[in-house]
């Protein structure tokens, strides 16, 4: 973290949010030697004191292997009720700030269901909360909106209280360190990004796995949907990352210009081009797992799709042509991360008349999870006659190279402290990306049942299987 | 080998070669199935009639580990002396025909020092040996001649009596399975091929280093010389294998018509481009190890270069202003073939402001032994924060991926049975390499001195150490 002292305010302090991932980054920073006079604010609506919500952070941190020191929570740690009101919360947040004698410096992060953002940041706004004689930012946890219009709409009522430059929309993908390496692998290579347009580039296939299924999230999941929980934003991210072009410099202005410009150049996909589907009883590890209708929390009728395929075409110079497959859902096989780039064939496989071999495309391969890496396929020559090719691949583990890689949320958590915007989602690039589904979001697309522990629904135009390529 | 069978005459068969290469081959080939019907007919002066010549076989492959069956060097393996003249050679090969029912294929194996080249040549063509109701075929070791004047005479004789279709001119390098793999690399995977021009690749650099001194061989050595020893043949064949513009098909008269043209396109460089160097007394693994003219043949004040670096230009399209280093010594610390290639930076280093960071220039490296294999070096990202770019690689390993690799000897004697002349070298080869050192070696070029054991002369304009990159 920084080295000047703030407040981190955490809207939703007692949910899962704060509990299993904020709580353990802040404090893994802090043990780090980040932010040791950052003081943390806990609010939310159950009415359980400062003492309750040290109790409550201490169990957390202890559940997630970490021992907090006593003084961490005692010393660093307050809570608020929101029962109390927006202007009861600005009281105490001046009484902290006294105390501890802070310059003002605050994070409002939302760690809240997304019915509850509008009434919270215009909590935040009138009271004046967003102003102060330091820095303020607000953190918002997707979803941004549940369709075009309500994410102008919640973007309008963000800026009415907070200039752009002091929103963090946070896409959690883009706290890997694997998706920041992207840009490095593209923009520091010259190799690769010389084979990255349409001329060397057969297709691009984008996969984000789940193994789980709905959880607890039921309630919040079923109206929304793969479409919009995935696919608007975590997949469209990866895709905007891979196909940008290069930035003037690696700043977060430059970074997003080329963003946009990706998603500007994208049409919404047909709906021939869309597969939707539904997961059914079936099983994992030899286990029964039940299916999503049988679910708790679910509409025994839902139509809610837990899995989506669909093809996009980037209608720009570089990517004419070129189809960009994306895929997610959950209950599949195993929980993956993956960017697949497949090259052009050479022209030419001029070992044809020795062995019938036909030269292999070149892949690349970049796993975001759960075992980050590159792998580069291509073909060598199988020892002895005649001429055999015979597929191998470069491998690279960064995990091998580095070590443990960071949590997500402590890299982004970081860059909030230091005001860097690179790896969060700007207003225009929430919009953008629901222009392009919002007309699916319109229609009525068929779900497909797919068996738990299966790679989709069988009825799928594009190819199948754990790997589209056939890797 | 091939299922007809075939006669092998090796002309210098109590030498070194036929002992530790052609022996061990051949017979391992057998016990591998090929060539069950062949027989194997060793000339050279000595007189030590057929049991000589199999007991000497019999020791010869026990020392390189194998065990022969009783009945190989018995019913399989003959002696004749050449004291007995030509004549009588061509008597002796048709009565081993008749006795073995052979139907006249002949392989006639010149492992002998290059001044017997001429009367062995007109001998075999003068007594009819090659004529015959089979196919006939003429392998030669190098050296092919020692400038350009005596390879065109040496050719000229081969051509009177053989054509050129029946010569297989050895370049051992050619057998190894890396070099070969080499061409399947670049011609299978579009990925490399659409990389490897001027606009890409910043320079080339070619190492062909030794551990050895000049042990047994000096007295051809020290009137030869590493120019002819070594770059005129195996550092300029692979040269033009990374080189050659993509072949019509993967057959031996369009890879020899690229080869060719890629020599065509070599003009002689300057001396100003040429390092030349003998090694002295020095020191390896903690051991004294003399100096070239200490070794036993070799003369006291001998000018013979022992080291060779060297920069070429290819003159063509793909090439043009690229430079390829080429380099090979004796005494280097360690044995190490390699091709380097440095691909060009990427223009401009997005990520400068953030940590001084310069990006890398992306590094494949074909090694061919001892370690076979590719790596691709390229930069990543440091863990965390700011952007630091490190260098790693991605790394093939052939031997990993497919066990042990046959000798080069054996890819060889496979092919020739075959009639495969893609891995041999054509006379026009032979003639437009020697036409590009042709020059240097009527110039006289200082000779500097280096210590054994180091990896060459510290009086050298190029790169150094064992990297010339700095891997």
């Amino acid at each position: 973290m920084g080295n000047e002292p703030f407040l981190f305010v955490v809207m939703g302090a007692t949910g899962d949010l704060m509990a299993k991932k904020l709580l353990p980054a802040l404090y893994r920073l802090f043990s780090k030697g980040h932010g040791r006079d950052a003081v943390i604010l806990g609010v939310a609506t159950r009415q359980i004191g400062d003492q309750g919500f040290r109790a409550f952070a201490e169990e957390s941190l202890k559940r997630s292997g970490l021992r907090p020191e006593r003084d961490w929570c005692s010393q660093r740690l307050y809570y608020y009720s929101l029962k109390g009101g927006f202007e009861g919360l600005s009281k105490k947040v001046k009484e902290i700030e006294a105390r501890h004698s802070l310059p003002g410096n605050r994070i409002f992060y939302l760690a809240l269901p997304p019915d509850a953002f509008p009434s919270t940041i215009e909590g935040l706004g009138e009271t004046g909360l967003n102003r102060s004689k330091g820095w303020t930012r607000l953190v918002v946890e997707k979803p941004f909106g549940r369709d075009l219009a309500s994410a102008i709409e919640l973007n309008n009522l963000v800026g009415r209280y907070f200039h752009e430059n002091q929103v963090y929309r946070i896409d959690h993908y883009l706290g890997k360190e694997t998706v920041q390496n992207l840009l490095v692998f593209r923009f520091a290579n010259a190799i690769f990004e010389s084979l990255w347009h349409r001329d060397r580039v057969e297709r691009v296939e984008i996969t984000v796995a789940e193994r789980e299924g709905v959880e607890k999230r039921a309630g919040y999941y079923d109206r929304a949907g793969a479409l919009r929980d995935m696919v608007q934003n975590h997949l469209t991210q990866l895709l905007t990352l891979v196909a940008m072009e290069v930035p003037v410099t690696f700043e977060p202005d430059s970074i997003r210009y080329e963003k946009v410009k990706v998603l500007k150049a994208i049409s919404s996909p047909s709906k021939e081009d869309v597969v939707f589907g539904q997961y059914v009883e079936g099983e994992m590890d030899g286990k029964r797992v039940r299916g999503y209708r049988e679910e708790e929390g679910v509409r025994p009728d839902s139509e809610t799709e837990t899995y989506v395929a669909l093809k996009l075409e980037i209608d720009n110079w570089r990517w004419q042509g070129v189809p960009f497959y994306l895929r997610t859902g959950k209950r599949l096989p195993r929980k993956l991360t993956r960017i697949i780039i497949v090259f052009r064939r050479s022209p030419v496989c001029i070992f044809r008349p020795f062995g019938g071999c036909e030269a292999n495309p070149n892949i690349l391969s970049i796993t975001i999870q759960p075992d980050e890496g590159f792998d580069l396929y291509f073909d060598v020559k199988k020892v002895g006659q005649p001429v055999i090719l015979d597929t191998q691949r470069l491998c690279f583990r960064y995990r091998e190279a580095f070590g443990e890689l960071p949590e997500a949320y402590e890299t982004l958590l970081v860059d909030i402290l230091k005001g860097d915007q690179t790896l969060f989602v700007h207003r225009e690039e929430v919009e953008e990306s629901w222009r392009i589904y919002d007309p699916l979001l319109k229609e009525t697309i068929p779900v497909h049942p797919y068996r738990a522990g299966t790679w989709g629904p069988e009825t799928n135009p594009f190819p199948k299987g754990e790997s589209w390529t056939g890797l």
